[in-house]
């Protein structure tokens, strides 16, 4: 393949796979839309924190610790809000507060997530273009045995405790695709989406979601490949596994292949579940087995080429 | 006296006494009234420097080094402002920063500026009334021989470099002081008011330049007195000697009665100036000399205590 690859991203395991992307694609070849139905609005700043785990995980930046925020993080902030009786529930370190600011004010001056996206992932060096999904805001709601909640309520606040019963998408059937998007599904170049290993409920499905690149995946007539997040019947982080058990699904890659089902080509999975290969296939869709747990970006960079090997042998 | 007290303070030099007539007046006995001609919107976030010095102060959180910003202040928010490629000519502390977050959601969700600057000396433990002069903006904007600049730009980022020939207070005709200021000039139990000693052209000009407080100063029945800012021929801090030599006044204790002139009714001089006082009571009103370095809380409260029984002694 020598043409474009788009790869459709969310949080930490997503912003892995795109490292390892940017690592063997020219930065013409790549656009990564990044999922933000997690965005929200907190202290009048506006956080995108799936934009934000991509751009500093791109840059080299990612706090290797948390799964999120910036190396090196200070909370002398926090520490202050505190003081003050503010909100603290959800963190905002030193360094990653400057993201937000800066975001605030381009928003404010009238730029488009976009643009702002465009100029902070600039200022930190990367080359290769980062996307928001779209640039009109889609609200993802936890609808759980405890009511209804906002994503970060449900996610960070609440520690995804409540068991989930749905998830929506508030907007997401009048959004537009980001420019950036669009014009990576529109390019006559385009080789093959990938879907990172990112949770495949609240980070993919928003993404998938937007009409255009529904129909998008419809009408493809190139390659769409995923990777499981799933690995031994476990999320590599986050609350998947938790939240394909309470949904009814089953908890593996198989799982993972059912949900996104004619959506997708093929399926990356990992070694450790080779066994479900054939029924994953007969499911469909092709498999294909790699070593998917990314400790570093040379495993970042190996999945990548796995991956991008194998959506070129379903073109 | 004891009736209540009306301070009227900008920054370090003001914030230092408001500490100390804090220190010796129950809180129900102290309004201060503090300059906000210097306030700005920076990054998208509503800067008070003479308020939050103040603030501060009072708090006993204000950075003795610097004389602006919190102890124990932290920087990681401006080196990722720099790494970003933001303005980094006005340096906004990661503590002092959730000041201005706080302060910023508060004004967004409707809160005048007397409310969010209650709420937050509220949180820090301070129980003295601290209110801005008004809650209508009032900027202050400088004339010099390079063009016309707004303080900040002149203050900060030119360094007060430019030669001032005059400082103008946008809006001041139309504005009203705020509730707290309003409540302490209408306050029968009023004794004094007490001038803080502050940059008299751009720190307390604009207190006295909001039309009902220039009533109230020209129909008093109460003393107001000021604490000479210049000592020896010198500020103590900032550049008000510099001010006044451009603007053609006498760079001394003298010099100040002068500027203010049947404004108060007495002015406090340091030790090192007795020998003006002769020479400022021979102008109309009267001197007392006094200790008025501030170097520690305890200076603080005993020039407190001087400046109020000078006030007591006019009555």
């Amino acid at each position: 393949m020598t043409g474009t690859i788009l790869a459709l991203a969310g949080g930490v395991g997503g912003a892995k796979l795109a490292r390892g992307l940017a690592g063997v694609l020219d930065p013409g070849r790549l656009t990564v839309a990044v999922n933000t139905g997690d965005d929200f609005e907190h202290m009048g700043l506006p956080i995108s924190p799936d934009l934000d785990t991509v751009m500093y995980t791109l840059a080299g930046r990612a706090n290797p610790d948390t799964g999120w925020g910036v190396a090196g993080e200070t909370w002398s902030f926090m520490e202050a809000v505190e003081d003050l009786g503010g909100d603290t529930w959800f963190r905002l370190g030193d360094r990653d507060l400057a993201t937000h600011v800066l975001r605030r004010r381009m928003l404010d001056r009238g730029k488009t997530l976009s643009e702002a996206t465009d100029a902070l992932a600039g200022a930190l060096g990367i080359r290769h273009r980062i996307v928001p999904m779209s640039d009109r805001p889609v609200r993802t709601v936890v609808e759980t045995d405890e009511g209804t909640l906002p994503f970060q309520d449900y996610f960070v606040r609440r520690r995804c405790e409540p068991r989930s019963l749905t998830f929506r998408f508030e907007n997401i059937d009048s959004v537009d695709p980001s420019p950036g998007l669009a014009a990576a599904l529109a390019d006559p170049e385009l080789d093959a989406v990938v879907v990172c290993p990112s949770n495949p409920y609240v980070s993919v499905a928003p993404i998938l979601g937007i009409p255009a690149v529904a129909g998008f995946i419809e009408a493809r007539k190139v390659p769409v490949v995923a990777v499981s997040p799933i690995v031994g019947g476990r999320a590599i982080k986050g609350p998947a596994a938790k939240m394909m058990a309470e949904l009814g699904a089953e908890t593996s890659a198989l799982g993972i292949a059912t949900h996104y089902g004619a959506r997708i080509d093929g399926l990356v999975i990992d070694e450790v579940d080779a066994a479900l290969a054939p029924d994953i296939e007969a499911s469909g869709m092709a498999a294909h087995v790699a070593r998917t747990v990314m400790r570093n970006e040379e495993d970042s960079r190996d999945l990548a080429l796995e991956t991008l090997a194998f959506a070129a042998g379903l073109r």
